[in-house]
């Protein structure tokens, strides 16, 4: 098993500001997983060392994420990253705004699969729980 | 040939903010081309209906079609969208690292290939020109 | 909300004729999602300017369109264009071997599961409606 | 190396259909290359086994063929089949609509690249030639 | 409907070695399928002439299939060489190296979907049936 | 900028065994990129804590890295991870064969571009060379 290393705890520390409600849940769910390793990286990599660069803030950075993933058609992650993008100031409507962008680059079915299914969703969630 | 309706002089309109130094030579780029109402469809569709719609402005529009063409690792239509995402007021720097946060999602391959070749001929092209 | 023009009503009269049973509760479904314009662009765009541009047949546009969705492996939009190529005179026997066609391009998966799965499913759902 | 058997024969006989001209060339081009037998293989398995299977004529597949590539942003392969599909019977106003089709689908890049590079190439290359 | 030939039987063959306990169930679960076909020809192709060819042996192909294909994020084939992989001789943990070692160049999401759901389940599968 | 840690020093130890005359020059060309620290994020990330974990050897990392690219059709990185296969102890032959193995899951074109380009662009320059 690979060491939590400072990355790791700036990681944290962004994944909390995402989403403080859930980051530990997720974090732990690799802890019994077949692979433990997956997650430490996950954490210090993804956001320990890239999100948390200087030059563009966090709230860009959730832009920039749910439009890329929207684009490749992701609809695992995006879930977590569009309910992120609200936490951290966007609205809904701009966030179905820049996932509507990208229909022009990757055409409708990747839009409206993501739209519908998975911003719908985390839409309802939220209302569900009067966030 | 389909005709240049109210949607038609709405994405002109976008486009001009976006690149006013290039757009009308893209435009012009269509008409002796092998599909001229492709270009009248682009300008309408893609700048008139979905980047001229309210919502989302402009400057996060073109951050989220970075992310997205950089995702996508497509190469053809980023140097176009990076030099407009720095006429909008987006520095350099941000670029890099909206950039680079694909990585996450896309790999390296992606990532590397878009900076060291699309990126860094844009900013060279605008140092060149002293923009 | 963005008005619906004459490309919308081209549009629904295109879909009515790839989809007779189907294409209101279709054009409907968006009303009440969060992104109603995006029902109102896709049938504007995709079916009132691009489906009903003169120069390729229905027909025919309806093969490409079973072909690029399989070679793409997007599952969600085949089961709708795969009935709807069968509605305007292709067999099921032409619709299997255009998607085989595809295994040449993209891989066996992509063909595998879209046959088996989604070409099978529209195949069973058309013979226990009679059609 | 594999031996060349009769479905290698079929499929010969499929590529002289879709271009008289140059596929002896595409086939002996393998014959000195690292991987030979990838020659032998894409003729006897592409055409032999694929392309000349009853239930969908030749010119429906070459529409297929052009459409899965133009969706997959395929630009290599797509030079040799939009010139085929022209050799069996599609004008280049069906070819280019076939590929403005995909744009619904894959967005506006896949389509511009292919359109504004690809089959413009081969357009010019007939008229050189007075195809 | 396309013959079995010898290539079919040099298929047949390599399954078996793959997977001894589950080839012949999937093979005739395209008997009755809407393409009997593609089962016949995915046999001949893939494992009689692909699998099969000198030059690479079994256990490697298995590896550089399951890298392949956690690279495309092909979730629906994964399970059968996942576990076949592990049938020829590979452990579970440099499986899930082999899988990790992808997010390098496909990105995380490919990476963690594949190991955390079907590499995962693959495990458990084996470790219910004592294998 | 970032710094140099121990997973860099890792790193670079990975990087001269996969190539130990071009790796240095690799490095240094980030040194005045627009993106200094994604070399070194690459040289740590990548091959300090993914190519150098145990669980799996640096020669199956490189056929499962040859393979992964080749299916994802990526041309830019291959060269590099082809000549690494070569060093590390494959054949011309075996990397030719993962390559071909790919075809199965990502098609003709994927194989075909890499394979017959690509491919064979690295043994040339290694003939050259007298490697």
């Amino acid at each position: 098993m690979i060491k939590k290393d400072e990355n790791f705890e700036k990681g944290l520390n962004i994944l909390k500001q995402i989403d403080s409600e859930n980051y530990e849940s997720i974090v732990d769910s690799f802890k019994d997983s077949i692979a433990p390793d997956l997650g430490t990286l996950a954490v210090s990599f993804n956001y320990g060392q890239i999100f948390s660069r200087p030059g563009l803030d966090l709230k860009s950075r959730l832009l920039a994420t749910v439009a890329g993933l929207t684009a490749m058609g992701n609809i695992e992650q995006l879930k977590f990253y569009i309910n992120g993008a609200l936490n951290v100031g966007w609205t809904e409507e701009e966030i179905v705004e820049a996932m509507m962008q990208m229909i022009i680059y990757s055409g409708f079915p990747s839009g409206l699969n993501t739209i519908l299914t998975v911003a719908t969703e985390v839409f309802e969630d939220r209302k569900a729980k009067n966030i």
